[in-house]
């Protein structure tokens, strides 16, 4: 920077660019509506000059700010926001290029559920918000339709139909993926260790493994229920691996499950690849520090579904038709290949 | 809400409330400014009359609207934001008694480094930065001290004493509190594993193991070095379990290498706790599924500390007299208790 920050103009800046003072603000807001060349000059010049417009000037001129409110869940436990950390960065990376800005805000109480957003709107802060953690009866959607504030949620609204903002992984598809990829890779049985019948999310998934064997008229494999708790899962995991046998497999509904088989598997001495195969759920750090294969989620198609509704429904378009689905991918690691 | 979003003035709402138009700004912008039984009569006509204030207003009446950048590593591997994640939610939920708000972003390169803030900088979606992985050459604090843009970091400033804007966990108190735990829990000798020699941080927790050491005129536990990998921490844990013996303990200067550690004990049979004591450093998410103790970062200490610096530098103060050493404590589980 060659003068003092804050003190050029827009119209020094434009005249030093050669270009419209339009052109230096769209370089700003819409750097998408500029071309490359044109934009590389402008933003040369902004740094040479030191040039920074005022956010509020810019605020009052697009009537909006574009920050979109994304709650992490404070109630002290690491585990939980296991998906929300990994998600508030997709959305951070791809924020701009769909004009906004993600402003986090923390809870520590879970009832009432909504002061933390009441707060948040309260000061203003945000125009909008990506809800996560969404279930049945969830006071959020009705709220903010109340405010008249745009939302977009992370995770089906359960029982709700007739709400269509929102974008969900493909649940079923991703044990569907799981299966195939641990019957082609030669296990003989493929068993499935989920939450107790009546978890939405854990029906979900326990239809695309059983479909696959519907699929190839197999018999379906063995298959067992646990809470969410490495414990839980490790007990449950022993009759499952009895089940399966050595060279079987266990699709599991999260990673935390993986890594109990994985756990039960070796108390008896067998190597995960090579005497079981294990599929998890969420790719999540557990899984990458313990070298586990696992649906991955599609967080980045998500998050850009998710900004681009906002992006309409802030520039006064109506909800979308419908939510969507996206199908997730599958991470390939040592647990999985023999 | 009985009237529709947006259209009560600030003077319906002061009128109703019996309260003057500088009152329903505070209990805005400066809750602690007013009494609470006053502020919840304002935040109740408030949410009666829908009243939702001009955001851009707000910011222009302040000259400032208290938005602090937070960079999240986007670089793909999820243990990457390991002490991040926890600590952005540990700034958003401190950040309202600050006056401020945090907005994350994420930058996909790690060279140039400084993209990322220059976007967030050009764009003037923030106000000031709290910067977290320090490192020895870190060109972030002269760049943004030249765009004369606040900062303060996570992580003290190696290299560069003259830098007081930070604060940073005492990292040798951990291992400290960490081997003074296992000795009290009656394990006969407390070995160490750590990084390589010529890690600032590393060296930093071997000096807290090592002054328990000398403060008792033991002489120094067995110790090993390993790179931050659970195959590398397994592969040097095993040597160390020789050399501490069955009820020893290992004080680590990562939850990652407690998890090798432990991988290592099972492996010849020992349990956890009973067999072998260990304590890791960070209270991750790791920590908590597999049971581990651990060194607990001060996180909510360092935010308050971080945000409070950058509302003085905002407000006009120059930078502290001196960085802040925070000591961490200490979550204890069944790794390190027989």
């Amino acid at each position: 920077m060659t003068t003092m920050a804050g003190r050029a103009t827009i119209r020094e800046v434009a005249d030093a660019a050669g270009v419209s003072r339009q052109t230096v603000s769209n370089s700003l807001i819409h750097p998408e509506r500029v071309k490359g060349p044109t934009l590389e000059r402008v933003r040369r010049v902004i740094d040479e000059l030191g040039y920074r417009p005022s956010n509020a000037a810019q605020s009052l001129r697009s009537q909006r700010t574009g920050a979109v409110g994304f709650e992490l869940n404070a109630t002290g436990s690491a585990t939980r926001n296991a998906v929300s950390f990994p998600f508030v960065l997709a959305l951070s990376e791809r924020a701009p290029a769909h004009n906004g800005h993600i402003v986090t805000f923390g809870t520590t109480s879970e009832h009432p559920l909504l002061s933390g957003y009441e707060d948040m709107v309260r000061s203003q802060l945000v125009d909008a918000f990506i809800l996560a953690d969404t279930h049945e009866g969830d006071p959020r959607p009705d709220w903010l339709d109340g405010a008249r504030i745009p939302y977009a949620a992370f995770g089906r609204l359960w029982g709700r139909p007739e709400l269509t903002s929102w974008a969900d992984v493909d649940g079923a598809h991703g044990l569907r993926i799981a299966t195939e990829h641990l019957l082609a890779q030669g296990y003989s049985t493929v068993g499935f260790l989920g939450w107790p019948a009546g978890s939405q999310v854990g029906d979900d998934r326990r239809r695309g493994w059983a479909a696959v064997h519907e699929d190839r008229s197999m018999p379906l494999g063995p298959e067992a229920m646990a809470v969410q708790d490495l414990g839980a899962a490790t007990a449950a995991a022993g009759p499952l691996l009895d089940q399966v046998g050595r060279g079987g497999a266990i699709a599991c509904a999260s990673d935390m499950f993986a890594l109990g088989v994985e756990r039960a598997a070796a108390a008896r001495g067998w190597r995960s690849g090579t005497d079981i195969g294990i599929c998890g759920f969420d790719a999540s750090v557990i899984a990458e520090i313990e070298s586990l294969t696992s649906v991955a989620l599609p967080l980045y198609e998500i998050a850009d579904h998710l900004l681009g509704l906002l992006q309409d429904r802030l520039g006064g378009a109506p909800p979308p038709a419908a939510g969507l689905l996206v199908e997730p991918g599958l991470t390939i690691r040592s647990s999985s290949t023999r």
